[in-house]
């Protein structure tokens, strides 16, 4: 496939991450163009493409998809859209970045992966921790064997506050923030898979919402076919700020990764020692998501396989499907059919 | 109860974490006589009382119990005499301070807590790191409402190197490892008792002595009453030291415990940053150690309960127990009948 | 003074700074358009402009300075040439940013500062380090009087390697690298001016070109008119990386900015704890540059007055000057005529 | 000489640092007994030696130095009157540790350092720093090359509050405060002497005793004879604690030391990341006042040398010398005579 230059894009979604890629797509990245913006909400592609100038604006998605302009698209839509999305623009000849989770059942991440894998088109997913240096080194370090064999590992997310819970479907905090955790728990143990899983979870943020199905505190724990045992913790309103940190513990030392602080001012007063945290996602994985972008255009470019597959997305979804069942049956579950 | 001045107190097992208590009492702490050491085998009360200077030496322990100068004891023998040990000196008046655990069975717990009651001396268990001014601070802070109610937290304990896998008995890495960890989870989550716990472990240390039982790698998750959700992590190796951290996340706020490094002196050079670790537990705790005699001493000499009960060794040790469970059964184990 | 949109600004210098703020004019800065670039070398401007693409390259810089097309002018040439750039800038009306050093003597910046004064246009110069998010915050701090009147400062500067010792001018380490530190020193302590200075300085990098009067190491105390002592300090050969730090400590309270480290990955082994350390200072600093043009840009379009200014750059001199002074004749020297 | 086991010290002067030492001598050192204290203010000793338990008290200091049964003295008494002590005391026949600064003159020092060699008894500095582990660290490092020639250092002294300003001698900041950091500078920097020093020194924290000679505010830089440079800070008021810090840089490498921070508890909230700081000096170097002590009686008990000695007192006296006469003349000062 030989590819235009610049590498005309489409983005589908024009909401809060959208537009962050919007961004990136316009103006970080050499060598690409944001062509197009489809958002089903009125003025909201046309509205994002006015502000970064010259961008075909679509409120049907379908349209931007049969746009013979656009090589690839960026999916930032709803969750429970996008695998058929990851479908649709496969089908239709585009090379796919989908942002997780790239599909919420296993039927739909095959169907999702098939299409891709027909289409002969690259499908890659937006684990963006994997582009956060610290992350990146880790797993460099670790596949190099500078902490010999995995044993014990940690990833945890705890967002500034939660959304609004009205909208917020069920099992939100497995499938769309501990999915990033499941990802990184597998990418640093690597050639290991994950066999059994024990959840516990709970509404204690809002526990008013917790009739509703809403989780917003999660303990799980996996067993990985290498003996290793992770544990993943999630929480969605943490005071001091937006905190991700993992830990690898090995054979042979550990890795921690993480930055809460923010910045490099600290201040000594009669009270102590003050510094101050990280507040916000974007800001914390800022470099990460235009690394992530790079990384996909550049392999769409170059016909290079993506490093973050749909397979990954598969992983780490059957792992916050067992977090689920575990849930729901109060006992730990099996996971199966992971390759490493 | 009037005490002697100095407080004449008795050794009971002068091993590695006897010896240590030993040069506390004989040196350290004021207001206090080392006056007697009981250990069985040949030499070693005699060996450690000398180079200390001074002391009687028993090889029978029931001798110490028996000699009316001694007012309490220490007693850090092997953990599956602790029980027994407590209710001996108990019924023979003495004020008893335990090493942990105080004992390996609900039963012996209740009959050590009784015989202590019974004779109206105080009962002392060595839970160490509640001495830690570290986690001591973040106890006070989360009692005075720092961080709002507690709803994740994390311990783990992390040994240099395993003891000699021949001479573990079954289960030492909930028993004897853990339970540090599941008081400190309890201490740092006031007012809340354990409900259910769910653990993983593995010998992956040293997988040749997995069919024999010993286990040197843990996870266990624990919920409790409150709604939070705990993690307790051990592992019998870890080359770069001695490595013991705790974490709590509130809905205010979040507290983290832990020294892995040794000293404060950083090093950079061509390679980077580079800074020591700690590598000896009686290092990492030695002011601990010192803080928990004084307390216990003080307690004897002015009557004050301790606090570090019987009733805490009692609610770790169900922890630990239905971790065991957990682990043999491969489910989650609800936890019955621990007072906050 | 009406400006295009987007703006077009020509750069002058086309070497490794120029380099880097042509790619942040042509790629970073939305409303922003790299117009054209001048070098004398044959052929720099040429491909550079190539690389980033569709820019005019010059080898004279006065038909840069003559081309109607440019607004704005960027110098980023050798430190001797800036203050006749920044005269001839702005006698041909263009707007200017001028890399730091404004100028080696006294005489040359008043007639720098005077040329963008009689010409109208803005005058803004590259002491970045003010517009790194630490520093920054540091000076907001202490202007809002969060550590009370400042006492003690110290700022250093110590860089990975030396550049070719054949290259460097005799005093370069005042006049190219501490400038930074003079500017820093003189930016944390709000109000208040240089009166006196001391300075040690030798040749332990390369002893042996100290008798052509290159030196790499240097100490500079001065004496502040509000009583405040700072220390200053440069070398040009840190074997661990990039190194520049600050310290302020006031009646109130302290606070320190600098960041060693790179990244967040932190590795445990039995040789202890080890990180990466910052090794390039367009990394340490690659926000900073990047804002402190989009700040210029923003001057330009508006018509504000710049925030760093010729004046600052005056008083950083003035002290390089004394430093250089002090360091010939042996002793302490006064700094005049510096308006705080 | 044959020691009395255990060695019988006798302490002259029981104020804040002498109660400290006391304390020290009387529990805390084996193979150590505080046989007598004087003091000459009424009731001081006695106090202090009946809190401490079988101690005699002096009000004259010469009977305590005529007692046989004393074989070494601590002399923890004010500045001024070290040095007449040493001389005495050594003439006694007394092993001799005496508090920094040991003289203040060079004559003085001169004459101790004599007495001690003529009466052929040990002479020990209280230069506590050495025995703090990280600065002791640093010092094995650097001896061992792990840094190359050492080429910029700083060693820097604040304490949390001045002391009466009416009851301190003038100089007091360079003869009894930074006579520790030119010790630090001189220790961190084997083999080498100072030869130059300038200072600037003011009253900043009192300015009200300006008047009266008294300063609490110094910047030293001092040149050596391998060409390091180097710089002694100190302030008598730091609202956050008390700092004592170091930093070495070399051709291959830089150590730091120094913690400000109190314990290892960190706390997360609102307002971002907070910890506690060290308030104290004998808590900060506590391990330390030990640990001198420990050395010294080693030394008295095998006749090895001390290793702090009375020429480590008269270098770092003589850059105090010259500190002081920076300020005095406002220019910068040759430091004469001392070995490396």
């Amino acid at each position: 496939m030989t590819t235009r230059h610049p590498l005309p894009i489409g983005l589908i979604g024009a909401g809060r991450m959208g537009s962050f890629h919007a961004e990136t797509l316009a103006r970080r990245l050499p060598g690409v163009r944001l062509a197009a913006i489809a958002d089903p909400a009125p003025g909201a592609a046309r509205g994002l493409g006015d502000r970064l100038g010259g961008t075909t604006a679509y409120t049907e998605i379908a349209e931007l998809l049969a746009d013979p302009g656009i090589e690839a698209v960026v999916i930032a839509t709803p969750a429970r859209t996008h695998a058929g999305l990851v479908e649709a623009a496969a089908r239709a000849g585009k090379a796919v970045y989908c942002e997780k989770p790239m599909a919420v059942t296993l039927d739909e991440a095959d169907r999702a992966i098939a299409a891709a894998a027909d289409a002969g088109v690259p499908l890659q997913v937006g684990f963006n921790r994997r582009y956060d240096t610290g992350f990146h080194a880790a797993h460099e370090k670790i596949r190099a064997g500078a902490i010999g064999t995995p044993q014990l590992l940690r990833s945890l997310t705890r967002d500034p506050k939660p959304a609004d819970p009205g909208r917020i479907p069920p099992w939100t905090i497995f499938l769309e923030t501990l999915i990033h955790d499941f990802d990184t728990l597998h990418h640093l143990n690597p050639g290991a898979a994950p066999v059994e899983v024990f959840a516990f979870a709970d509404a204690l943020v809002r526990p008013d919402f917790k009739d509703r199905g809403l989780l917003d505190t999660a303990v799980v724990t996996i067993r990985f076919d290498n003996g290793a045992l992770a544990t993943a913790e999630a929480n969605f309103q943490a005071v001091y700020g937006y905190d991700v940190r993992g830990e690898v513990f090995g054979s042979a030392g550990m890795l921690t990764m993480g930055d809460i602080r923010r910045g490099h001012l600290t201040a000594y007063g009669p009270d102590g020692i003050a510094a101050d945290c990280v507040t916000y996602d974007q800001d914390l994985f800022h470099d990460a998501y235009v690394a992530e972008l790079a990384d996909f255009t550049e392999c769409v470019r170059t016909g290079r396989a993506p490093s973050v597959t749909g397979q990954d997305a598969r992983a780490a979804l059957s792992v916050a499907l067992a977090a689920i069942e575990s849930v729901t049956t109060g006992g730990p579950v099996r996971v199966g059919g992971i390759a490493a």
